[in-house]
């Protein structure tokens, strides 16, 4: 059974310490999909004063996650297998909104996709991420 | 003239503060290469306990950032244009070392690569990058 | 002068022996996008009798050529810098269609993406492009 | 058990009819590796007069399939995930090498990379795929 009532995709966005850290925030979901925002703050720069790639990524990488998670099942959790990010524009120090979706949900693994944009709906990333489905160990 | 004293990759790791917020440091470097480390502390983690994906995106970027510094000249600084990550395995909570190296640098492109491992040499992720020199602002 | 009347693009789609080979047609064309079609014959498969990803990879990356020589001046050419396909579903041997777009062009790099599917718009790839704009050479 | 004899490899190399009219050949090959060879003819060229990216990646993607392969048990079969692929160079209508090894090989994916390269060992492209284990078909 598909998770609908997004069990999943919340302790996810709750547990993860690093998420957390960055002030990631799960904004909505449903079936295939979730948005997140981030409200950038100064520590979070590059040496240019611009969001940080990683930042982005982590932001990207972890909608991903969220997104995929919504299709799992009750038994099952998700890891990233890989993920690629083109970086279109400079990322400004503001409020960044991240959309991301899947594209196909197999049996074993989802390919997703995600975009990073500002509050004006410039995107600044684009992203393509394969996630595996694995076994939800109890915690 | 490319940088051999280093000036512009030491000053992408000192300038950066989210790089300095996640503790990365770099280890030595030499023309198209860095080796950079992190010991990761618990606040880096995701969900189930093991270091965020986004921390070895983070990572592995900035090391290739560096690599990348290194084959500029006085005149230019790098930026990423994108990147790919596979994440061979979970990264455990621990120190984690990473190796970038220049595999070409064009006129306008730098292409890289970079492993993240582990103080046992077990490789956690593999990073393919492409950076563009841009012109150095002066700051 | 964005090429307006599209002299590029069809050159590119004229003159290239490969993509001539295979089948793969220029369908049709704006600027920033361009979509493509391919009537898969025997000789495409690989050892399951499906379409080998090389195919679909060609017309991917051909497709995403051709949607970025739509964002180029009269004095520029365009290159593929890198690129990532997911193969999301197998490709059945029947015709395929490419709709590739521009996600952002800059002054030396375009990103792309495009999707690969079937008459019945299943979307077998999805891929994500970079390109360099070049110096044309008259030839 | 490992296919220590590679009779998969052989099959996927011997089956493939894209591969075959290209003139892909598998040159050798062990645990975990393996490395092919191309004869460029004036057919696989672009437009430009060089080798074309589409043949580029079919080369390094049935390698990657052939180094996967031969970690296969015997009721294994491969099929390629995802793959990126960078180009450094421009590639000469000459003979093409490839060598492509495993990364890891998990339970039920493959993490690859290859090189493409000159006879006098210019790396041309070099790529990171992904690839899945699925069961065997008898055929």
């Amino acid at each position: 059974m598909v998770d609908g009532n997004g069990t999943l995709i919340k302790r996810i966005f709750e547990n993860a310490p690093f998420v957390r850290s960055l002030g990631i925030e799960l904004v909505s979901f449903g079936t295939g999909w979730c948005e997140t925002s981030l409200k950038v703050t100064s520590v979070l720069k590059q040496q240019h004063g611009l969001v940080h790639a990683g930042v982005l990524m982590t932001l990207a990488d972890h909608s991903c996650g969220g997104a995929a998670a919504t299709t799992a099942s009750d038994e099952q959790d998700v890891i990233t297998v890989e993920t690629k990010v083109a970086f279109l524009r400079p990322a400004p120090v503001s409020v960044l909104l991240c959309r991301a979706q899947v594209l196909r949900a197999g049996r074993r693994l989802v390919f997703t996709e995600a975009e990073v944009f500002t509050e004006e709906k410039i995107v600044v990333s684009k992203v393509s991420s394969t996630l595996a489905f694995v076994a939800l160990k109890s915690s």
